[in-house]
Protein backbone atom coordinates (compact mmCIF):
# COMPACT_ATOMS: atom_id res chain seq x y z
CA UNK A 1 0.00 0.00 0.00
CA UNK A 2 2.91 2.43 -0.77
CA UNK A 3 2.89 4.97 -3.44
CA UNK A 4 6.64 6.69 -4.72
CA UNK A 5 5.97 10.36 -2.78
CA UNK A 6 8.69 12.36 -4.97
CA UNK A 7 7.40 10.38 -8.39
CA UNK A 8 3.96 10.51 -7.47
CA UNK A 9 4.33 14.22 -6.69
CA UNK A 10 5.74 15.17 -9.72
CA UNK A 11 3.01 13.32 -11.52
CA UNK A 12 0.57 15.81 -9.46
CA UNK A 13 2.30 18.83 -10.72
CA UNK A 14 2.38 17.89 -13.95
CA UNK A 15 -1.33 17.54 -14.23
CA UNK A 16 -1.88 20.69 -11.76
CA UNK A 17 0.70 22.63 -14.53
CA UNK A 18 -1.97 21.54 -17.26
CA UNK A 19 -4.73 22.63 -15.36
CA UNK A 20 -3.59 25.93 -14.54
CA UNK A 21 -2.60 26.79 -18.23
CA UNK A 22 -6.23 26.55 -18.91
CA UNK A 23 -7.75 27.89 -16.08
CA UNK A 24 -5.59 31.07 -17.12
CA UNK A 25 -6.47 31.03 -20.61
CA UNK A 26 -10.59 30.67 -19.30
CA UNK A 27 -9.99 33.65 -16.75
CA UNK A 28 -8.89 35.69 -19.99
CA UNK A 29 -5.39 36.88 -21.28
CA UNK A 30 -6.59 39.97 -22.18
CA UNK A 31 -8.29 42.11 -19.39
CA UNK A 32 -11.62 41.48 -19.71
CA UNK A 33 -13.90 44.75 -18.35
CA UNK A 34 -14.68 45.54 -15.32
CA UNK A 35 -11.29 44.62 -14.68
CA UNK A 36 -11.55 44.22 -10.77
CA UNK A 37 -14.04 41.33 -10.96
CA UNK A 38 -11.67 39.84 -13.14
CA UNK A 39 -8.91 40.72 -11.33
CA UNK A 40 -11.01 39.26 -8.33
CA UNK A 41 -11.59 36.15 -10.25
CA UNK A 42 -7.98 35.72 -10.46
CA UNK A 43 -6.44 36.26 -7.59
CA UNK A 44 -9.40 33.15 -6.44
CA UNK A 45 -8.40 30.55 -8.51
CA UNK A 46 -4.82 31.23 -9.56
CA UNK A 47 -3.78 30.38 -5.70
CA UNK A 48 -1.68 27.21 -5.63
CA UNK A 49 -4.83 25.16 -5.48
CA UNK A 50 -4.17 21.48 -5.51
CA UNK A 51 -6.35 21.38 -8.61
CA UNK A 52 -7.63 18.06 -7.15
CA UNK A 53 -11.15 18.33 -8.60
CA UNK A 54 -10.30 19.01 -12.52
CA UNK A 55 -7.38 16.33 -11.94
CA UNK A 56 -10.40 13.43 -11.02
CA UNK A 57 -12.33 15.01 -14.02
CA UNK A 58 -9.31 14.78 -16.87
CA UNK A 59 -8.70 10.88 -14.68
CA UNK A 60 -11.96 9.81 -14.68
CA UNK A 61 -12.27 10.48 -19.04
CA UNK A 62 -8.90 9.01 -19.36
CA UNK A 63 -9.86 6.07 -17.42
CA UNK A 64 -13.28 5.96 -19.54
CA UNK A 65 -11.14 6.04 -22.81
CA UNK A 66 -11.41 9.16 -23.56
CA UNK A 67 -8.67 12.05 -24.38
CA UNK A 68 -8.37 14.41 -21.37
CA UNK A 69 -8.01 17.35 -23.52
CA UNK A 70 -11.99 16.65 -24.49
CA UNK A 71 -12.62 17.63 -20.62
CA UNK A 72 -11.15 20.65 -19.70
CA UNK A 73 -13.99 22.66 -19.81
CA UNK A 74 -15.69 20.83 -16.90
CA UNK A 75 -12.28 20.36 -15.26
CA UNK A 76 -12.17 23.88 -14.82
CA UNK A 77 -15.62 24.45 -14.29
CA UNK A 78 -15.26 22.36 -10.76
CA UNK A 79 -12.28 24.42 -10.03
CA UNK A 80 -14.20 27.41 -10.42
CA UNK A 81 -16.77 25.91 -7.91
CA UNK A 82 -14.09 25.26 -5.78
CA UNK A 83 -12.50 28.26 -5.61
CA UNK A 84 -16.01 30.08 -5.30
CA UNK A 85 -16.51 28.01 -2.42
CA UNK A 86 -13.66 29.02 -0.47
CA UNK A 87 -14.06 32.97 -1.51
CA UNK A 88 -17.50 32.40 0.29
CA UNK A 89 -15.95 30.13 3.18
CA UNK A 90 -13.45 32.68 3.89
CA UNK A 91 -15.92 36.04 4.44
CA UNK A 92 -16.26 37.42 7.81
CA UNK A 93 -19.89 36.37 8.17
CA UNK A 94 -18.52 32.81 7.49
CA UNK A 95 -15.22 31.60 8.84
CA UNK A 96 -13.95 34.72 8.60
CA UNK A 97 -10.48 33.71 7.37
CA UNK A 98 -7.67 36.16 6.77
CA UNK A 99 -5.29 33.91 5.15
CA UNK A 100 -5.15 31.02 3.04
CA UNK A 101 -2.51 29.36 1.42
CA UNK A 102 -0.22 31.46 2.89
CA UNK A 103 -1.77 35.04 1.26
CA UNK A 104 -4.68 37.45 2.20
CA UNK A 105 -7.94 36.00 1.44
CA UNK A 106 -9.99 37.89 -1.20
CA UNK A 107 -12.24 39.94 0.85
CA UNK A 108 -8.75 40.99 2.57
CA UNK A 109 -7.77 42.16 -1.06
CA UNK A 110 -10.71 43.12 -2.62
CA UNK A 111 -13.21 43.76 0.60
CA UNK A 112 -16.37 41.85 0.98
CA UNK A 113 -18.75 43.40 -1.30
CA UNK A 114 -16.22 42.52 -4.29
CA UNK A 115 -15.25 38.98 -2.77
CA UNK A 116 -19.66 37.45 -2.57
CA UNK A 117 -19.26 38.73 -6.55
CA UNK A 118 -16.41 37.32 -7.48
CA UNK A 119 -17.60 34.26 -5.88
CA UNK A 120 -20.91 34.23 -7.60
CA UNK A 121 -19.23 35.48 -10.68
CA UNK A 122 -17.06 32.06 -10.92
CA UNK A 123 -20.24 29.74 -9.62
CA UNK A 124 -21.57 31.46 -12.63
CA UNK A 125 -18.92 31.34 -14.71
CA UNK A 126 -18.41 27.63 -13.88
CA UNK A 127 -21.60 26.60 -15.69
CA UNK A 128 -20.85 28.54 -18.57
CA UNK A 129 -17.50 26.42 -19.30
CA UNK A 130 -19.94 23.08 -18.58
CA UNK A 131 -22.27 24.22 -21.57
CA UNK A 132 -18.96 25.21 -23.34
CA UNK A 133 -17.78 21.88 -23.05
CA UNK A 134 -20.52 20.85 -25.68
CA UNK A 135 -18.82 22.53 -28.44
CA UNK A 136 -15.61 20.25 -28.18
CA UNK A 137 -15.84 17.29 -30.89
CA UNK A 138 -16.59 13.95 -30.10
CA UNK A 139 -18.52 15.19 -26.92
CA UNK A 140 -22.27 14.17 -26.66
CA UNK A 141 -24.02 17.19 -25.70
CA UNK A 142 -26.83 14.87 -24.02
CA UNK A 143 -23.72 14.10 -21.60
CA UNK A 144 -23.13 17.53 -20.86
CA UNK A 145 -26.47 18.11 -19.88
CA UNK A 146 -26.47 15.40 -17.55
CA UNK A 147 -23.17 16.60 -16.07
CA UNK A 148 -24.58 19.96 -15.90
CA UNK A 149 -27.35 18.69 -13.59
CA UNK A 150 -25.58 16.34 -11.72
CA UNK A 151 -23.27 19.19 -10.35
CA UNK A 152 -25.55 21.63 -10.09
CA UNK A 153 -27.14 18.77 -7.77
CA UNK A 154 -23.99 18.21 -5.93
CA UNK A 155 -22.96 21.65 -5.67
CA UNK A 156 -26.21 23.08 -4.12
CA UNK A 157 -28.59 23.01 -1.60
CA UNK A 158 -28.59 19.24 -1.18
CA UNK A 159 -24.94 18.85 -1.46
CA UNK A 160 -21.82 21.04 -1.16
CA UNK A 161 -24.23 23.90 0.23
CA UNK A 162 -26.26 21.97 1.91
CA UNK A 163 -23.41 20.65 4.19
CA UNK A 164 -21.90 24.21 4.59
CA UNK A 165 -25.30 25.48 6.19
CA UNK A 166 -25.19 22.18 8.59
CA UNK A 167 -21.31 22.39 9.34
CA UNK A 168 -22.26 26.63 10.37
CA UNK A 169 -25.36 25.83 12.82
CA UNK A 170 -22.25 24.33 14.60
CA UNK A 171 -24.38 21.24 16.10
CA UNK A 172 -21.65 20.62 19.25
CA UNK A 173 -23.01 16.90 19.18
CA UNK A 174 -22.27 15.57 15.62
CA UNK A 175 -22.58 11.80 15.95
CA UNK A 176 -20.10 9.78 14.46
CA UNK A 177 -22.80 9.31 11.55
CA UNK A 178 -23.57 12.89 11.71
CA UNK A 179 -20.06 13.81 11.09
CA UNK A 180 -19.50 11.46 8.38
CA UNK A 181 -22.76 12.90 6.37
CA UNK A 182 -21.64 16.40 6.60
CA UNK A 183 -18.59 15.56 4.95
CA UNK A 184 -20.06 13.51 2.16
CA UNK A 185 -22.06 16.64 1.57
CA UNK A 186 -19.57 19.31 2.27
CA UNK A 187 -16.65 17.66 0.02
CA UNK A 188 -17.61 13.91 -1.08
CA UNK A 189 -20.65 15.74 -3.39
CA UNK A 190 -18.06 17.68 -5.39
CA UNK A 191 -15.37 14.86 -5.83
CA UNK A 192 -18.27 12.70 -6.70
CA UNK A 193 -19.11 15.11 -9.38
CA UNK A 194 -16.02 15.47 -10.81
CA UNK A 195 -15.26 11.74 -10.97
CA UNK A 196 -18.77 11.14 -12.86
CA UNK A 197 -18.65 14.24 -15.25
CA UNK A 198 -15.27 12.89 -16.73
CA UNK A 199 -16.61 9.50 -16.79
CA UNK A 200 -19.82 10.75 -18.24
CA UNK A 201 -18.27 12.51 -20.88
CA UNK A 202 -16.42 9.99 -21.82
CA UNK A 203 -18.81 7.30 -21.88
CA UNK A 204 -17.98 4.76 -19.28
CA UNK A 205 -20.24 1.83 -18.69
CA UNK A 206 -22.79 2.20 -16.08
CA UNK A 207 -21.41 -0.53 -13.81
CA UNK A 208 -17.29 1.38 -13.52
CA UNK A 209 -19.36 4.90 -13.35
CA UNK A 210 -21.04 2.92 -10.13
CA UNK A 211 -17.51 2.08 -8.93
CA UNK A 212 -16.08 5.11 -9.38
CA UNK A 213 -18.74 6.67 -7.79
CA UNK A 214 -18.14 4.98 -4.58
CA UNK A 215 -14.49 5.41 -4.63
CA UNK A 216 -15.07 9.11 -4.99
CA UNK A 217 -16.89 8.97 -1.32
CA UNK A 218 -14.14 6.85 -0.34
CA UNK A 219 -11.89 9.25 -0.96
CA UNK A 220 -13.27 12.03 0.14
CA UNK A 221 -13.89 10.57 3.26
CA UNK A 222 -9.93 9.41 3.77
CA UNK A 223 -8.86 12.95 2.42
CA UNK A 224 -11.05 14.71 4.97
CA UNK A 225 -9.77 12.96 7.66
CA UNK A 226 -6.37 13.39 6.90
CA UNK A 227 -7.00 17.12 6.51
CA UNK A 228 -7.66 16.49 10.15
CA UNK A 229 -4.72 15.04 11.23
CA UNK A 230 -3.07 17.96 9.23
CA UNK A 231 -4.42 20.66 11.06
CA UNK A 232 -3.33 18.77 14.27
CA UNK A 233 0.36 17.28 13.40
CA UNK A 234 0.56 18.92 10.01
CA UNK A 235 3.64 21.69 9.21
CA UNK A 236 1.93 25.70 9.01
CA UNK A 237 4.32 26.37 6.20
CA UNK A 238 3.23 23.74 3.93
CA UNK A 239 0.16 23.73 4.93
CA UNK A 240 -0.44 27.74 4.00
CA UNK A 241 -2.78 27.82 7.00
CA UNK A 242 -2.28 27.85 10.74
CA UNK A 243 -2.02 24.52 12.57
CA UNK A 244 -5.06 24.22 15.10
CA UNK A 245 -7.36 26.01 13.70
CA UNK A 246 -9.94 23.21 14.40
CA UNK A 247 -9.53 22.94 17.87
CA UNK A 248 -9.32 26.86 18.16
CA UNK A 249 -12.34 27.13 16.57
CA UNK A 250 -14.17 24.41 18.21
CA UNK A 251 -14.75 22.65 15.97
CA UNK A 252 -16.32 18.92 15.43
CA UNK A 253 -13.59 16.50 13.92
CA UNK A 254 -11.89 13.09 13.51
CA UNK A 255 -9.24 13.80 15.98
CA UNK A 256 -12.07 15.06 18.61
CA UNK A 257 -14.10 11.97 17.87
CA UNK A 258 -11.67 9.37 17.46
CA UNK A 259 -8.44 10.43 18.77
CA UNK A 260 -4.97 11.10 16.58
CA UNK A 261 -4.59 7.04 16.00
CA UNK A 262 -7.98 6.55 15.96
CA UNK A 263 -8.23 8.37 12.94
CA UNK A 264 -5.11 7.69 11.24
CA UNK A 265 -6.79 3.83 11.60
CA UNK A 266 -10.44 5.56 9.55
CA UNK A 267 -7.88 7.31 7.14
CA UNK A 268 -5.99 3.87 6.16
CA UNK A 269 -9.48 1.91 6.39
CA UNK A 270 -10.97 4.66 3.76
CA UNK A 271 -7.98 4.47 1.75
CA UNK A 272 -8.55 0.21 1.94
CA UNK A 273 -11.78 0.95 0.70
CA UNK A 274 -10.77 3.15 -1.98
CA UNK A 275 -8.87 0.32 -3.87
CA UNK A 276 -11.52 -2.43 -3.13
CA UNK A 277 -13.89 -0.03 -5.08
CA UNK A 278 -11.28 -0.14 -8.05
CA UNK A 279 -10.66 -3.47 -8.29
CA UNK A 280 -13.59 -3.97 -11.20
CA UNK A 281 -10.39 -1.38 -13.45
CA UNK A 282 -7.04 -2.88 -14.44
CA UNK A 283 -3.50 -0.36 -14.86
CA UNK A 284 -5.36 2.63 -15.87
CA UNK A 285 -6.95 3.00 -12.23
CA UNK A 286 -3.21 2.60 -10.96
CA UNK A 287 -2.89 6.73 -11.10
CA UNK A 288 -6.64 6.97 -8.59
CA UNK A 289 -5.14 4.34 -6.63
CA UNK A 290 -2.02 6.32 -5.94
CA UNK A 291 -3.46 9.46 -5.14
CA UNK A 292 -5.68 7.40 -2.61
CA UNK A 293 -2.76 6.04 -1.28
CA UNK A 294 -1.04 9.84 -1.56
CA UNK A 295 -3.36 11.07 1.48
CA UNK A 296 -1.85 8.91 3.99
CA UNK A 297 1.08 10.25 3.19
CA UNK A 298 0.56 13.58 2.28
CA UNK A 299 2.27 17.08 4.05
CA UNK A 300 -0.37 19.53 2.33
CA UNK B 1 -49.40 54.41 -26.47
CA UNK B 2 -52.36 53.55 -23.60
CA UNK B 3 -52.66 50.52 -21.93
CA UNK B 4 -55.74 49.33 -19.53
CA UNK B 5 -54.07 49.58 -16.46
CA UNK B 6 -56.59 47.41 -14.87
CA UNK B 7 -56.79 44.89 -17.28
CA UNK B 8 -53.19 44.30 -17.83
CA UNK B 9 -52.54 43.86 -14.34
CA UNK B 10 -55.50 41.65 -14.04
CA UNK B 11 -53.07 39.76 -17.05
CA UNK B 12 -49.85 39.86 -15.17
CA UNK B 13 -51.12 38.72 -11.92
CA UNK B 14 -52.55 35.81 -13.59
CA UNK B 15 -49.32 35.09 -15.07
CA UNK B 16 -47.77 35.45 -11.88
CA UNK B 17 -49.82 33.47 -10.05
CA UNK B 18 -48.82 30.22 -13.12
CA UNK B 19 -45.54 31.16 -11.96
CA UNK B 20 -45.60 31.01 -8.86
CA UNK B 21 -46.98 27.85 -8.72
CA UNK B 22 -44.41 26.27 -10.56
CA UNK B 23 -41.84 28.07 -8.49
CA UNK B 24 -43.39 26.23 -5.15
CA UNK B 25 -43.00 23.16 -7.51
CA UNK B 26 -39.41 23.25 -7.47
CA UNK B 27 -38.34 24.46 -4.23
CA UNK B 28 -39.97 21.50 -3.17
CA UNK B 29 -43.54 20.94 -1.50
CA UNK B 30 -42.06 18.40 0.55
CA UNK B 31 -39.22 19.33 2.99
CA UNK B 32 -36.13 18.73 2.06
CA UNK B 33 -33.39 18.09 4.20
CA UNK B 34 -31.28 20.49 5.49
CA UNK B 35 -34.60 22.26 6.44
CA UNK B 36 -32.91 25.59 7.20
CA UNK B 37 -31.17 26.31 3.92
CA UNK B 38 -34.41 25.24 1.83
CA UNK B 39 -37.00 27.65 4.06
CA UNK B 40 -34.55 30.64 3.49
CA UNK B 41 -34.71 29.76 -0.40
CA UNK B 42 -38.44 29.74 -0.09
CA UNK B 43 -38.17 32.82 1.87
CA UNK B 44 -36.16 34.52 -0.82
CA UNK B 45 -37.80 33.29 -3.58
CA UNK B 46 -41.75 33.41 -2.19
CA UNK B 47 -41.37 37.23 -1.74
CA UNK B 48 -43.68 38.86 -3.75
CA UNK B 49 -41.93 39.50 -6.73
CA UNK B 50 -43.53 41.14 -10.07
CA UNK B 51 -41.52 37.75 -11.56
CA UNK B 52 -41.13 39.75 -14.98
CA UNK B 53 -38.16 37.36 -16.15
CA UNK B 54 -40.00 34.55 -16.60
CA UNK B 55 -42.70 36.32 -17.48
CA UNK B 56 -40.62 37.13 -20.48
CA UNK B 57 -39.30 33.81 -21.02
CA UNK B 58 -42.91 32.48 -21.25
CA UNK B 59 -43.97 35.18 -23.84
CA UNK B 60 -41.42 34.87 -25.96
CA UNK B 61 -41.83 31.39 -25.91
CA UNK B 62 -45.47 31.86 -26.69
CA UNK B 63 -44.61 34.66 -29.75
CA UNK B 64 -42.40 31.90 -31.08
CA UNK B 65 -45.27 29.49 -31.39
CA UNK B 66 -44.35 27.50 -28.51
CA UNK B 67 -46.16 26.22 -25.57
CA UNK B 68 -45.48 28.12 -22.76
CA UNK B 69 -45.74 25.46 -20.34
CA UNK B 70 -42.55 23.75 -21.82
CA UNK B 71 -40.38 26.13 -20.77
CA UNK B 72 -41.80 26.72 -17.11
CA UNK B 73 -38.01 24.76 -15.95
CA UNK B 74 -35.96 27.95 -17.78
CA UNK B 75 -38.32 30.71 -16.41
CA UNK B 76 -38.10 29.72 -12.92
CA UNK B 77 -34.74 29.37 -13.56
CA UNK B 78 -34.27 33.04 -14.67
CA UNK B 79 -36.16 34.01 -11.32
CA UNK B 80 -34.13 32.27 -9.29
CA UNK B 81 -31.35 34.53 -10.67
CA UNK B 82 -32.69 36.98 -10.09
CA UNK B 83 -33.43 36.21 -6.51
CA UNK B 84 -30.52 35.19 -5.36
CA UNK B 85 -28.95 38.81 -7.01
CA UNK B 86 -31.69 40.70 -4.40
CA UNK B 87 -30.53 38.66 -1.26
CA UNK B 88 -27.15 39.09 -2.24
CA UNK B 89 -27.37 43.24 -2.89
CA UNK B 90 -29.24 43.22 0.34
CA UNK B 91 -26.26 41.98 2.33
CA UNK B 92 -24.34 44.38 4.97
CA UNK B 93 -21.26 44.18 3.00
CA UNK B 94 -23.29 45.49 -0.25
CA UNK B 95 -26.42 48.06 0.05
CA UNK B 96 -27.31 46.59 3.42
CA UNK B 97 -31.03 46.87 3.13
CA UNK B 98 -33.40 45.56 5.69
CA UNK B 99 -36.39 45.43 3.56
CA UNK B 100 -37.40 43.93 0.85
CA UNK B 101 -41.18 44.85 -1.03
CA UNK B 102 -41.96 45.08 3.21
CA UNK B 103 -40.53 42.54 4.68
CA UNK B 104 -37.15 41.77 6.55
CA UNK B 105 -34.39 40.55 4.07
CA UNK B 106 -32.85 37.30 4.17
CA UNK B 107 -29.75 37.83 6.11
CA UNK B 108 -32.46 39.77 8.57
CA UNK B 109 -34.13 36.68 9.14
CA UNK B 110 -31.65 33.63 8.72
CA UNK B 111 -28.14 35.61 9.32
CA UNK B 112 -25.43 36.98 6.58
CA UNK B 113 -23.62 33.54 6.50
CA UNK B 114 -27.25 31.94 5.68
CA UNK B 115 -27.93 34.86 3.01
CA UNK B 116 -24.95 34.03 1.38
CA UNK B 117 -25.57 30.73 0.59
CA UNK B 118 -29.19 30.88 0.11
CA UNK B 119 -28.09 32.97 -2.79
CA UNK B 120 -25.43 30.54 -3.93
CA UNK B 121 -28.06 27.83 -3.61
CA UNK B 122 -30.67 29.82 -6.04
CA UNK B 123 -27.96 30.66 -8.13
CA UNK B 124 -26.59 26.75 -8.86
CA UNK B 125 -30.35 25.31 -8.41
CA UNK B 126 -31.21 27.58 -11.53
CA UNK B 127 -28.51 25.80 -13.92
CA UNK B 128 -30.09 22.61 -12.83
CA UNK B 129 -33.69 24.13 -13.48
CA UNK B 130 -32.31 25.29 -16.87
CA UNK B 131 -30.61 21.51 -17.69
CA UNK B 132 -33.84 20.07 -16.46
CA UNK B 133 -35.55 22.23 -19.60
CA UNK B 134 -34.54 19.26 -21.54
CA UNK B 135 -36.50 16.62 -20.34
CA UNK B 136 -39.49 18.29 -21.58
CA UNK B 137 -40.66 16.57 -24.87
CA UNK B 138 -40.21 18.79 -27.91
CA UNK B 139 -37.80 21.07 -26.48
CA UNK B 140 -34.26 20.49 -28.53
CA UNK B 141 -31.42 20.01 -25.97
CA UNK B 142 -28.78 21.85 -28.33
CA UNK B 143 -31.38 24.89 -27.80
CA UNK B 144 -30.60 24.04 -23.58
CA UNK B 145 -27.21 23.80 -24.26
CA UNK B 146 -27.20 27.83 -25.71
CA UNK B 147 -29.79 29.07 -23.15
CA UNK B 148 -27.23 28.02 -20.50
CA UNK B 149 -24.29 29.84 -22.43
CA UNK B 150 -26.22 32.50 -22.81
CA UNK B 151 -27.53 32.91 -18.98
CA UNK B 152 -24.14 32.30 -17.46
CA UNK B 153 -22.85 35.08 -19.74
CA UNK B 154 -25.74 37.56 -18.68
CA UNK B 155 -25.50 36.73 -14.89
CA UNK B 156 -22.00 36.81 -15.04
CA UNK B 157 -19.08 39.00 -15.00
CA UNK B 158 -19.21 40.58 -17.70
CA UNK B 159 -23.17 41.16 -17.41
CA UNK B 160 -24.79 41.29 -14.55
CA UNK B 161 -22.75 40.74 -11.56
CA UNK B 162 -20.04 43.38 -13.99
CA UNK B 163 -22.56 45.79 -13.51
CA UNK B 164 -22.68 45.31 -10.11
CA UNK B 165 -19.24 45.73 -9.26
CA UNK B 166 -19.26 49.37 -11.48
CA UNK B 167 -22.30 50.32 -8.88
CA UNK B 168 -20.32 49.45 -5.72
CA UNK B 169 -17.12 51.44 -7.04
CA UNK B 170 -19.68 54.10 -7.00
CA UNK B 171 -17.86 56.57 -9.56
CA UNK B 172 -19.68 59.56 -8.61
CA UNK B 173 -19.27 61.42 -12.19
CA UNK B 174 -21.22 58.71 -14.26
CA UNK B 175 -21.35 59.71 -17.82
CA UNK B 176 -25.05 59.68 -19.55
CA UNK B 177 -23.25 56.88 -21.66
CA UNK B 178 -21.90 55.25 -18.54
CA UNK B 179 -25.10 55.41 -16.98
CA UNK B 180 -26.86 53.76 -19.59
CA UNK B 181 -23.82 50.96 -19.61
CA UNK B 182 -23.91 50.38 -16.01
CA UNK B 183 -27.93 49.62 -16.52
CA UNK B 184 -27.23 47.82 -19.43
CA UNK B 185 -25.26 45.43 -17.41
CA UNK B 186 -27.51 45.26 -14.15
CA UNK B 187 -31.24 44.80 -15.53
CA UNK B 188 -30.80 44.85 -19.28
CA UNK B 189 -28.87 41.48 -19.51
CA UNK B 190 -31.22 39.28 -17.75
CA UNK B 191 -34.11 40.71 -19.26
CA UNK B 192 -31.97 39.83 -22.43
CA UNK B 193 -31.18 36.15 -21.42
CA UNK B 194 -34.86 35.76 -20.56
CA UNK B 195 -36.18 36.93 -23.76
CA UNK B 196 -33.98 35.19 -25.68
CA UNK B 197 -34.15 31.94 -23.29
CA UNK B 198 -37.66 31.38 -24.20
CA UNK B 199 -37.54 32.98 -28.21
CA UNK B 200 -34.41 30.13 -28.42
CA UNK B 201 -35.84 27.18 -27.01
CA UNK B 202 -39.22 27.71 -29.05
CA UNK B 203 -37.31 28.29 -31.90
CA UNK B 204 -37.19 31.47 -33.55
CA UNK B 205 -36.11 32.97 -36.25
CA UNK B 206 -32.94 35.06 -36.15
CA UNK B 207 -34.29 37.71 -37.25
CA UNK B 208 -37.13 38.04 -34.45
CA UNK B 209 -34.92 37.10 -32.18
CA UNK B 210 -32.73 40.07 -33.30
CA UNK B 211 -35.64 42.29 -32.65
CA UNK B 212 -36.83 40.93 -29.63
CA UNK B 213 -33.04 41.43 -28.32
CA UNK B 214 -33.08 44.68 -29.31
CA UNK B 215 -36.91 45.62 -27.17
CA UNK B 216 -34.93 43.66 -24.24
CA UNK B 217 -32.31 46.69 -24.11
CA UNK B 218 -35.20 49.25 -24.40
CA UNK B 219 -37.20 47.38 -22.21
CA UNK B 220 -34.68 47.15 -19.28
CA UNK B 221 -34.14 51.13 -20.37
CA UNK B 222 -37.70 52.41 -19.61
CA UNK B 223 -37.87 49.85 -16.69
CA UNK B 224 -34.45 51.68 -15.09
CA UNK B 225 -35.77 54.78 -15.43
CA UNK B 226 -39.23 54.04 -14.25
CA UNK B 227 -37.23 52.58 -11.13
CA UNK B 228 -35.78 55.75 -10.90
CA UNK B 229 -38.70 58.11 -11.29
CA UNK B 230 -40.36 55.68 -8.39
CA UNK B 231 -38.26 56.27 -5.98
CA UNK B 232 -38.79 60.23 -6.05
CA UNK B 233 -42.50 59.87 -6.87
CA UNK B 234 -43.87 56.73 -5.57
CA UNK B 235 -46.20 55.51 -3.18
CA UNK B 236 -43.38 53.91 -0.04
CA UNK B 237 -47.18 51.45 0.60
CA UNK B 238 -47.01 50.02 -2.83
CA UNK B 239 -43.37 49.94 -3.98
CA UNK B 240 -42.01 48.15 -0.43
CA UNK B 241 -39.55 50.28 0.31
CA UNK B 242 -38.42 53.86 1.53
CA UNK B 243 -39.01 56.41 -1.39
CA UNK B 244 -36.01 58.84 -1.72
CA UNK B 245 -33.69 55.79 -1.00
CA UNK B 246 -31.71 56.39 -3.96
CA UNK B 247 -30.62 60.48 -2.89
CA UNK B 248 -30.14 58.88 0.21
CA UNK B 249 -27.66 56.72 -0.93
CA UNK B 250 -26.22 59.38 -3.15
CA UNK B 251 -26.89 57.37 -5.90
CA UNK B 252 -26.19 58.40 -9.44
CA UNK B 253 -29.90 58.17 -11.36
CA UNK B 254 -31.77 59.24 -14.35
CA UNK B 255 -33.00 61.73 -12.15
CA UNK B 256 -29.99 63.16 -10.81
CA UNK B 257 -28.70 63.30 -14.43
CA UNK B 258 -31.87 64.50 -16.59
CA UNK B 259 -34.18 66.04 -13.55
CA UNK B 260 -37.47 64.22 -13.22
CA UNK B 261 -39.72 66.02 -16.33
CA UNK B 262 -36.28 64.69 -18.37
CA UNK B 263 -36.46 61.67 -17.37
CA UNK B 264 -40.49 61.09 -17.98
CA UNK B 265 -39.51 61.75 -21.95
CA UNK B 266 -36.35 59.36 -21.62
CA UNK B 267 -38.93 56.55 -20.67
CA UNK B 268 -41.47 57.73 -23.17
CA UNK B 269 -38.66 57.72 -25.70
CA UNK B 270 -37.41 53.78 -24.61
CA UNK B 271 -40.81 52.92 -24.61
CA UNK B 272 -41.64 53.97 -28.24
CA UNK B 273 -37.90 52.11 -29.26
CA UNK B 274 -39.62 48.69 -27.50
CA UNK B 275 -42.67 49.64 -29.96
CA UNK B 276 -40.60 50.00 -32.88
CA UNK B 277 -38.02 46.64 -32.27
CA UNK B 278 -41.69 44.94 -31.99
CA UNK B 279 -42.79 46.24 -35.39
CA UNK B 280 -41.84 43.13 -37.24
CA UNK B 281 -44.61 41.05 -35.11
CA UNK B 282 -48.10 41.13 -35.40
CA UNK B 283 -51.08 41.04 -32.56
CA UNK B 284 -49.32 38.15 -31.19
CA UNK B 285 -46.56 40.81 -29.82
CA UNK B 286 -49.35 43.08 -27.81
CA UNK B 287 -48.45 41.60 -24.38
CA UNK B 288 -45.07 42.81 -25.05
CA UNK B 289 -46.05 46.44 -26.42
CA UNK B 290 -48.33 46.41 -23.45
CA UNK B 291 -45.73 45.61 -20.85
CA UNK B 292 -43.25 48.22 -22.54
CA UNK B 293 -46.18 50.83 -22.59
CA UNK B 294 -46.84 49.51 -18.78
CA UNK B 295 -43.94 50.57 -17.66
CA UNK B 296 -45.02 54.21 -17.87
CA UNK B 297 -47.86 53.90 -15.61
CA UNK B 298 -46.84 51.61 -12.82
CA UNK B 299 -47.00 52.26 -9.26
CA UNK B 300 -44.48 49.60 -8.09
Amino acid sequence: MNVDRAHFEAELDQRKHFIEAHLQRYLGGETPRPGLIHEAMHYAVMNGGKRLRPILVMEAARIAGEEPDKVTPTACALEYIHCYSLVHDDLPAMDDDDFRRGKPTCHKVYGEANAILTGDALLTGAFGLLAANSELEGIDIKDVLQVIQEVAQAAGSRGMIGGQVIDLAGDACFSPAALSELHRLKTGELFKAALRAGAILGKMKNQDLEALTRYAYSFGLAFQITDDILDVSGDQTLLGKPVGSDDKNARITYISLYGLPGSIEKARQSVQECLVHLSCFGPEAEFLRNLARYTLIRTF
